[in-house]
């Protein structure tokens, strides 16, 4: 497919625009007219730009509320477009956008709406071009494809067709079946774009919310399909105009909008292989075709950059149970074990790989995902722009390609154990000691949660969903003693692997350190396992006495079975799928801390009822004392 | 009258929350349960505490969903309930609130409603409480005052009686008429919250822009009317939930929702002196009386802390036209003057009087305006608690209260010109030079700008609306290249100060500068004023030639016209009401810029259609070059 984007996606100047839409392989772009006024460049000079940049100019969009308008005021529009029309005759561009009106003077008229448009595309169809009209859904009396299908068929002119956007189509609940009654030689532009949910205005949200496909909830692939499937073979341009966005710099945002762009092509075409297309040939378009995400994704190891012989650090993982499991064959790398559970220890890490910001010791800088396929994994990865981390690596060790995320963690790809590329083989095995150093026995990790920054939240999702076709559950919310904190949870179709990204909601008064910042492993008995960790001296959060008469009462928990739970300093939550016990760590350092968990019948949570108690103790906690 | 507010309005733990509400002088509070789980205090704890700080625990909220349930889960309810009653005992707290139910499984049946509200008012009266039920906005199916008020009707229980929070009433379109209907002795709680605009989603708004009275723009002041009007001497608690508001600092909170709430009375008292009770008497009730606001506020001066000497600066201020008109009786202080307008050069100012951050010479760090009545506006400062600045007063020199706004700029306050308190006082007058220095004769302060953090933004305009009765007008936004501005102008109802506010959205990748960053003054004929900045050799700031192309087509204007704007550099804008003209001057030392602006008929705008136009030339000035 012919991939554009509107320059209002990317922050920047013009020229910064341009130079990061070309290098993320862009083949056009769509105009917008502040850009170009804001800019030095003569339109001549942007269409040389483009040009030497091999970007086409597949839309320009320089007028609005040109429909609608009270007769005596559309002799000024009609001015007004000529002088627009010279200016994309020097762009070398051959398509306007045109939206519904959206003032609150329009008028709900269509014939008179289509006998505007039909003027405009007289004066268009002198000079070639021409316009794409497309229904706003903030449009005054124009708001819904329907509408504007039925004023491009009154306005009955050859140079005037439909834009579809999919954000607008399905921003007002319709979805591909609204296309059905068009002929696709009368849509002459399709937009894309998504949107995180449909709960607040639609205006507000386009402005602020709106992002690139596959980062929200709208089903974009659908009314792509349909358009495509139809037989339209223009341009499919990425529409964002979030101010998250915006605010990015202009290389990452291109970036971000083409990976959702190869996203969208590739499920395009996982579409059609799947369904077929009984009705019709299968559409001649090349689509994106890397290999395919792995059917599985299991979580193998976290690592942690550690300073060398951090005696604090390893007396901590000792009291948590953890043993020295393994040394690295030829690095200052140890691998340490809890049973299922398994950290790697690197004092050699180049901490200013991950972030722009300085980072101590120590850090979770890094995780590893266990997937068949490794190879064909790094390919899919390099076709899909991720950047790799450099790394050395010795003779017999095990391949293990390294991606770094938009937010600076680094995830590796191991094989499954016993594999040439698992990554067990890189290390010597420590015997555990005859004493028997006492094994905490835990089961592995459950989830790794992370402080991601809000602008990078949508691209840190697109590493896990384009890479390995993770998805992202439902949004949670909920308070901190600082504000608000917002968490997806992101999940394969098969495996154990659970990210969580939490990001704090704009205006905290504490600054937010981003990162890792919890490590959740699973155990099968809780009530035993705090018994050791308390035996070792591992200092758990403190849970105050009032949670426990509440939880009491919520749950209508046996008394004896709420005073153990009180005893341990153990937290309840239940739904109808089961029962979840859990215990927080203090903050290590004031940088991380670990969970232990136990999850009884179905729980599929992550006991978020109780995240305000742990916010607040954490609070507690990290007071100065005074 | 009884002032409380919720403990969920305020950040922090339950200790800074009593703490910081206390400080403000409240009389009382609402409990939030979460506060309370999530506290070490137990609650006969927290009863002491709040003793101590002489609050009355006035409301506590620790059920939800307790109406139109399924029957059968309606045992679990009044167990629930039973247990928070015991805490409520504890608490000593008289009245608990219950919300309408907002789960997807409420039942519509108002019988059951009001049959469920009437078992667990029999409960509450066994212990002397009393329920004070409320329609929340998004409540599933009571959510109206309508509705809440036809169920507690029906529930006819003496314990059970009605909320009022003008939130959730204004929030569904509904007046204080909807209190027609209600015997005030059923009123049993108020609450009063604003909001700035009601085009999003009412729960999305209410989590995150719910803001103190007068801080948005429902008419939270005639409910209040109506509700004590009627007859209620109840509490009025501040129940805000914004996330802004939990993140910043606990002390500032409270004080912020206190000053509301004085405003509040005093605005109720206003209503009263001005449009009489006919029907009634007089409700006695005590209400904030402070000396009013000033009728009319005027700018004076403009205040920059320079460095000593700064030759860079004052030959800035030569070029653009102002000239040494006075040098301070006692300090090491100057007055600059360009015909109207009063620029004030201190090298002895402590920057560290304005924000936590570092600042450097020059900055832009105070305003004077001038008022009549200086004394009693210094006393109506005193009563809202604004900050005073401490300074030293030299003998005979004027009285110049000094007041700190939240984001740390300093406002004096000037009597008029040849008062005693006159500004002008404090200055031997520099004659101007024999040689005739050339003052560019502008008219006077047209408008400061000034970038302000969005936790801030409420509070700063607080400052400006309680003290000086300054309203502001509607909210703007513009896309700058690195994200969003929001801007919000502050004009008296009489007199020429007009300041305008900027928040910048979340999320930007440029680190936003907060402080005053524009400096506009007026002309009468800004051809000539340009010409002379341009001789003297000010740098203004570039405006692409597209903009001449566009403006020309935008607003049909003559060529020869539009030839000599773009000589000039020159902006334009027009409305039905008049023109607006307006150059800038690049950022000085990257702090400030000024603005010289003509305005023609009654335009009464800033321009705002040229505001993407100055900040990509900003953008691209500012770029490192390379």
């Amino acid at each position: 497919m012919h991939k554009a984007i509107a320059t209002a996606s990317v922050g920047g100047t013009l020229e910064d625009k341009l130079q990061a839409i070309s290098a993320a392989k862009f083949d056009g772009i769509e105009l917008f007219d502040n850009d170009l006024i804001s800019s030095s460049m003569l339109p001549s000079d942007v269409a040389q730009r483009c040009a030497d940049l091999g970007l086409s100019i597949d839309l320009f969009q320089p007028v609005r509320d040109v429909e609608g308008v009270a007769p005596e005021s559309f002799g000024a529009v009609l001015r007004y477009f000529e002088y627009k029309l010279d200016v994309m005759e020097s762009l070398d561009a051959a398509t306007v956008l045109m939206c519904s009106n959206a003032t609150p003077e329009a008028i709900a008229d269509p014939d008179l709406s289509a006998e505007q448009l039909h003027a405009l595309g007289g004066l268009a169809q002198e000079r070639g071009i021409v316009i794409a009209f497309e229904a706003l859904a903030w449009g005054t009396h124009v708001n819904r494809l329907s509408h504007a299908w039925d004023i491009v068929r009154r306005a009955d002119h050859p140079s005037v067709g439909l834009a579809v956007d999919t954000f607008h189509l399905l921003a007002k609940g319709d979805d591909a079946s609204a296309l059905n009654e068009i002929p696709a030689n009368r849509i002459v532009f399709l937009q894309v774009a998504d949107a995180p949910h449909l709960l607040m205005d639609i205006l507000e949200s386009s402005q602020h919310f709106r992002c690139f496909p596959g980062q929200g909830t709208l089903d974009v692939v659908s009314v792509v399909d349909a358009v495509v499937t139809a037989g339209y073979r223009g341009p499919v341009s990425a529409a964002v105009f979030s101010d998250v966005v915006r605010a990015a710099p202009a290389a990452k945002t291109a970036l971000d909008a083409m990976r959702s762009l190869l996203y969208l092509e590739e499920q395009l075409r996982l579409r059609w292989d799947s369904t077929g297309l009984p009705d019709a040939p299968r559409p001649q378009v090349v689509l994106f075709d890397p290999p395919p995400a792995p059917p599985s994704v299991d979580s193998a190891f976290v690592e942690v950059a550690v300073r060398p012989d951090d005696k604090d650090f390893t007396d901590l993982l000792g009291q948590l149970g953890f043993r020295h499991a393994g040394t690295h064959r030829t690095k200052p790398v140890s691998w340490w074990s809890n049973g299922g559970a398994n950290l790697i220890l690197d004092a050699s890490s180049d901490l200013s790989d991950h972030r722009a910001v300085a980072l101590s010791r120590p850090e979770v800088t890094a995780l590893c995902v266990q997937t068949v396929g490794v190879a064909d994994l790094a390919t899919r990865s390099t076709a899909l722009m991720w950047p790799s981390v450099q790394r050395q690596r010795g003779a017999g060790e095990a391949m293990l390609p390294g991606l770094s995320t938009p937010s600076g963690i680094h995830v590796f790809i191991t094989a499954p154990t016993g594999d040439a590329d698992d990554w067990h083989n890189d290390f010597i095995p420590v015997p555990a000691e005859a004493d028997g150093a006492d094994e905490g026995g835990w089961l592995g990790i459950d989830h790794i949660g992370m402080i991601v920054d809000p602008g990078e939240l949508d691209e840190e999702v697109s590493f896990y969903r384009t890479l390995f076709g993770l998805t992202s559950g439902p949004v949670s919310e909920f308070v901190d003693p600082q504000g608000r904190l917002r968490s997806r949870v992101l999940r394969p179709a098969q495996g154990d692997l659970r990210v969580v990204l939490n990001v704090t909601a704009a205006g905290r008064s504490v600054p937010t350190r981003t990162g890792v910042n919890q490590l959740a492993f699973a155990c099968d008995d809780i009530f035993a396992a705090v018994a050791r960790l308390r035996q070792r001296g591992v200092d758990l959060l403190n849970i105050p006495d009032n949670y426990y008469v509440d939880v009491r009462a919520r749950f209508d928990l046996d008394y004896k079975f709420v005073g153990r739970l009180r005893e341990n300093g153990i937290l309840y939550d239940r739904t109808e799928r089961g029962e979840f016990l859990h215990v927080y760590t203090q903050k290590f350092e004031g940088r991380f801390y670990v969970e232990l968990l136990q999850r009884l019948g179905d729980y599929d949570g992550y006991g978020v009822p109780n995240t305000y108690i742990r916010l607040a103790a954490q609070a507690v906690a990290q007071r100065p004392s005074s």
